[in-house]
């Protein structure tokens, strides 16, 4: 099977398991399951269960028990993209074509959408039955809402706020992608190996693994709104980079830009093999991530 | 020790424990650190927190080791509040006579404020190390997350949202009361209940004290509501009450109101005695929440 019908196949179980894990839409008060379901079921990638089920079948593990937990990535994404959009932040009309949460149910309804989704993942993670042990389940509580919240994908929000307008530096920028898209996927790789038991070695790789696709889906995103932007003003890239917010073009160029990417790929595949982990998936993620155009 | 010196002594233990808990402001990004402690060091009963630790107390648990997972109550309260009073909410401007958070940090590092919090009560929970099973940890998560989300807080808060100015039947006020401020109530004494080790015999017994004072508590701040407003307007209260919103006092009129004030916390000392427990502290804030004119 070739890595997007994987793809397809892993999203059809991950869908069926968010169905069957919240509230149905009947119970009261029903908007509340109508908007949370709403943004759920938009579409998307799924590359943070994707990510998190793929780690458990290198690892050997049970990827069907392993559904709910991975599940619970997507419930944490799908709160902070209706956060993201709504008219304080971002104030975003359309996502993915669509009119974004707020704009179909009203600021209040959106609000309380996203505060039940971040919420929802961790009752899954506290009652589900999965055959891990409470240790283990425990300990993806903590990595889950680590990655999630304040010293997380928060503290990486709050600080792409606070310097948007602004030229940030290069450790500022690196702080803002490790944080606000890096510590969710790096948790997505990490609570799939700890549900799949993982030895502390395995662990780091993964780790590793995960911290340089982050970093390098991030940058290649940068590059693709460089390209995009410069194919649809028909002017220099110099020109945009001297207004356009802090993006890796902007501080190192588009060539070297290119290089981190191929370099991080690369150290990516390497942390992979120097763990002697059945991998396969991982390893086109990896390259499927970055040679993606859009 | 009389209650009130008993709550200023765990308030102290209390707000302690939670600086300990939080992000330094020194901490990049600090504006995000200093938004969280400016709500949640704003004053208040910090009546959740307590209800935990008076319970441990009850069941003989430890009460220094308990102090982190009560600190996660009044976590999830403050970020409560936060959310409440953003302008897409209830709009305030002021609360406890302070500017609310989003007219002080801006609505943005509010919305992420309350996020962060909200999700930190987890970190807390699925890291700290206080000498309990992980199985019983875990089955706090469960218990906190099922009260907060939902099918409990937010739910509780959506449907007080739909019956805006409307006039709500029993039905929906009890479910409003039950879920915007008894689910997370009920669950304060419940993970109290946990946390020491009660018999399920014991934790139905104080699931049932917790559910009558949650309810008590509401009716009587319902009551408060009617009172304060006759006195101040020197009108009589059935003129208001036809177009305030539902409230006990409007379903069922003043006197029996007061009579199931009564009647609640009557059947939650019940609960207490039949359960053989050592909760005198229980008794008392059984008594202080009924009994106060503010």
């Amino acid at each position: 099977m070739d890595l997007k019908s994987y793809i397809v196949e892993l999203n059809a179980k991950i869908e069926s398991t968010l169905d069957k894990l919240l509230p149905p839409k009947t119970q009261y008060p029903g908007m509340l399951y109508d908007s949370m379901r709403y943004s759920l079921f938009a579409g998307g990638k799924r590359l943070r269960p994707v990510l998190t089920l793929a780690t458990v079948e290198a690892l050997g593990g049970n990827l069907e028990a392993a559904l709910p937990v991975a599940a619970t990535l997507e419930m944490i994404h799908t709160y902070s993209l209706i956060h993201d959009d709504l008219p304080c932040m971002d104030d975003d009309d359309l996502r993915r074509g669509q009119p974004t949460n707020h704009k179909v149910y009203g600021e209040a309804t959106a609000l309380l959408a996203g505060d039940a989704l971040l919420t929802h993942a961790f009752q899954v993670l506290g009652t589900v039955q999965t055959g891990i042990t409470s240790d283990i389940m425990l300990r993806i509580v903590g990595e889950l809402a680590k990655a999630a919240g304040a010293v997380g994908m928060v503290a990486g929000q709050m600080a792409d706020m606070e310097n948007e307008g602004k030229q940030a530096n290069a450790e500022t920028l690196a702080f803002i992608h490790a944080n606000k898209t890096g510590a969710l996927l790096t948790a997505s790789v990490r609570i799939g190996a700890l549900f799949a038991g993982a030895s502390e070695e395995q662990l780091q790789a993964l780790t590793t693994y995960a911290q340089r696709i982050g970093l390098a889906f991030q940058i290649q995103d940068d590059i693709l709104d460089v390209v995009g932007e410069t194919a649809k003003l028909g002017k220099a890239v110099g020109a945009d980079a001297a207004h356009a917010k802090s993006t890796y073009p902007v501080l190192y160029g588009l060539e070297e830009s290119r290089d981190m990417v191929r370099r991080l790929t690369d150290e990516a595949h390497q942390a992979l093999q120097a763990s002697d982990l059945a991998a396969v998936r991982l390893h086109e993620i990896a390259d499927w991530l970055v040679s993606r155009d859009n």
